[in-house]
This record gives C-alpha cells, sequence and structure tokens, in this order.
C-alpha cells in the first residue's frame, strides 16, 4: 500500500483520537464503579449486611487499579504524542479526574467500613436520612461524570451549585445523631461511626463538585475556582446538652 | 552576540531546568506553608483560641493559590517544552503532588475549623494525644516532602512505614473520646468535634504516605502501591457501654 504523509497525518490523529477516547471510557468505567459501590455501600448499611461491607471494601482495589491505568495512558500520550492547547488540557483533566474519583471510591469503601461497626445498631437508627444523603450524592457524582465526558459545562455548573444541598443535609444528620447520643449513651459507639459515614458522604459530594470543576476546565479552561457556596454547619455544629 | 546552535540547545537545557527549579519551589513553598498552618492549628487547640483559628482557615485559600500555580506551570512546560522520559515524570509527579498538599491544606483548615466548636471544652480534655498525633503528622508531611524534592526513596519507604504508627494513635484516640462521651452526655457535642480533628490529623498522615509515594514514582518510576500496611482500628472501634 502507497501511504501518502498526508494519509499517515490522518492515520495519526484517528489514534490519537482514539487514544482520548480510550482515556475517557477508563474514567466513565471508574465513575460507574463508584456509583455502584455506592449503591452496593447503602444496601449494605441498610440490611446490616457485613459481608457485603466487605465486598465493596474488596472492590474499591479495582477502582484503584482504574486509576493506576488512567495514569499510565495519560503518561504514555504526554510522552509519545507531545499534544497542546485542548488535547493537552483534556489529559491534564483526565489525570485530576482519576484523583477524585479514586478519593470518592476511598469514601465510599470507609462509608462501608464503618458499616460494619454499625451492623449492631438498634434498628431504624438515622437509617432513612443516611440514605436520603447517599443517594442524593451518588447522583450528584453521576451526573458530575455526564457532564465531564459530554463536556458539558451546563451541567457541570448546575452539580457545583447543588452540592450546597448536601451540605445543608449533612449538617442536619449531624445534628440528629448527637441528639440521639446525648439521650441514648448506648448508642454513642453506633452513632460515632454514623457521624463518620455522613460525613464520607458529603466529601463524596465534594468530589462531585471537584469533576464539575474539571469539566468545565476541560471544556474551555474556565476555572470555578475556589470560591464554590459552601454550607456545611456541622463542623460548627453544637447541641444544647440536657 | 553570536549565537551557535549548541550555546542555544545548552541555553534551552538550562531554561528548562530553571522552570523544574521553580515547580518544585512552589511545592516547597507549599508543604511549608500546610506545615505552619498544622502548627498554627494545634496551638489554636491547645489555647481554645478562635481567632486564631480562623486567620488558618483564611490562610488556606494561599495554599489553593499556589495549588492553582503549580498546575498553570506543569501544563505551560507539558505544552512548550513537550518533555519526555524523567523530566515528563517529574512534571506528572509535581501535579500529582500539589493535588495531595491542597488536600493535606484542607485537612488542617478542617481541623482548625472543628478547634472553634471546640473552643468551649473542659480543659485538659484529650489535648494532650491530639497535639502529640498533631506533631507526628506534621513531622511526617515535612520528611515526606524533603524526601520528593531530595529524589530520596530510602527515606520515602520510611515515611510510608511510619504512617502505620499514626494509625495506632489514632484508634486509641478514637477509643479514648468514646470513652469521654459514655460518662459525661455533656461532653458529647465537643468529643464529636474532636472526633474529626482526630480524623483530619490521621487523613494528613495519609497524604505524607501518597507524597511519599509519588517520591518513589519521580526517582525511578517505581510505584510503592496500595499495599501499604494499614492498622486503623478506629473504623472497627466499639466501646463495651456501661
Amino acid at each position: 500500500m502507497n501511504t501518502t504523509p498526508a494519509s499517515q497525518d490522518l492515520h495519526t490523529v484517528r489514534a490519537f483520537d482514539d487514544e482520548l477516547a480510550a482515556l475517557d471510557a477508563l474514567l466513565a468505567d471508574m465513575g460507574r464503579r463508584v456509583g455502584d459501590n455506592l449503591t452496593q455501600a447503602l444496601a449494605a448499611l441498610d440490611g446490616r449486611d457485613r459481608d457485603r461491607a466487605q465486598v465493596i471494601s474488596a472492590a474499591d482495589a479495582d477502582v484503584d487499579a482504574l486509576e493506576q491505568a488512567v495514569n499510565e495512558t495519560a503518561v504514555r500520550l504526554l510522552a509519545l504524542r507531545q499534544p497542546v492547547a485542548d488535547d493537552l488540557r483534556g489529559i491534564v483533566a483526565g489525570l485530576r479526574c482519576a484523583t477524585m474519583l479514586e478519593r470518592a471510591g476511598d469514601y465510599v469503601a470507609g462509608a462501608a467500613r464503618r458499616g460494619l461497626a454499625e451492623a449492631a445498631a438498634p434498628p431504624g437508627l438515622s437509617g432513612a436520612s443516611v440514605q436520603r444523603m447517599g443517594r442524593m450524592v451518588g447522583d450528584l457524582l453521576a451526573r458530575a461524570m455526564r457532564a465531564y465526558l459530554d463536556r458539558d459545562t451546563e451541567s457541570a455548573r448546575a452539580v457545583w451549585q447543588a452540592d450546597i444541598e448536601v451540605d445543608n443535609v449533612h449538617s442536619s444528620l449531624f445534628r440528629e445523631l448527637l441528639t440521639y447520643m446525648m439521650e441514648d449513651p448506648r448508642v454513642i459507639g453506633v452513632c460515632s461511626q454514623l457521624l463518620f459515614v455522613a460525613k464520607n458522604l458529603e466529601r463524596i459530594g465534594d468530589q462531585a463538585t471537584n469533576i464539575a470543576e474539571l469539566a468545565c476546565y476541560r471544556a474551555g479552561g474556565e476555572t470555578l475556582g475556589h470560591t464554590r457556596p459552601k454550607h456545611d454547619l456541622a463542623n460548627y455544629a453544637s447541641v444544647d446538652v440536657p
């Protein structure tokens, strides 16, 4: 076959696009797994299911392995293709997105592990609020990933704004748990674990906003910056003691 | 002046080395500021000093700005210099190191904010253990940064191993705080905040080990991987209720 320089260039461009798409596919896979693990973690918490919680903790190793794959792919692309402008920004964003997803995965696994301790909790304790908060951050993370993959800055901005609701739910859950502990010292151990489950969920929401920021950076170099509306009163929460 | 191609090359190499050194200087500055903020946060906790705690929370914005500067410098270097091998690895490591330091800075600011709530605590409560743990992670973070900047894999490995001691101190502090809460419901609010101060300190230790891993990656491409000895029993801690 007679390969002209022009068709070679075209070939190179196509191969590069394929490699960028492969990077996105790895990130999409990571995002899906973190979301699935979160769903499983909430079910384990709800059913006080120790075995399931242990499986999730193990499944986080797959998320870590995917992060490693993203890093290797990105570094290879940087070395071999020496990209500039949009492509360079896409690869740097990919590296950082993988870090955020790995971090979210850690918080999911942490919540599942806390669920092990929580397995002995009295039935019904704060279950509904934790579940609601968990579904909320799972939804935000999925939306952030879609915005990232679709380079959809409008959806990204909506995710970024919505995190304030997660902070509000977190603050009220924090107060609820403190009140339980004051009413009945026997639930102090369990509720302390649930404080951390709630905090981990809130931090998964933070990763969703970080990914939303990356979506904007990737799409146009815009930075939403560190001025995100933050409304987490749990840091300052106090409850009147009886 | 007559510039030969050879001296031009030399000039280019020197300029690139200068830029890499500038990237390291930004990271060193970030590390120093996070360490200083941690020292201030511990002093604020110890002295129950609300004003100082607020200053630290504000100082974290400088750390965030430095992270932004690292990102911009790294992307510019990638675009203009199109580095390969060691240099590429150094820049990618720099990007990730800045993320870890920003994260550590967040945990310091979080600990300081929790200290605001803690300002009403009864004197002496768990102060010594928190201070000891704080100094421990501050020391680990400083050692990790030195190992990173000096490309010293041996010191990096020592930091990576030492984090297990932080986990042990964290577990025992967690139990101590739960015991306080069970003995006296009036300290539940304050001790809940201290649980998070302790957790934030433990996570600063995690960032130190992450940076130690980057030091090895940067020096020789070696990954210490995700098999770090982890011994944090606080996730499972339970205390017998009276």
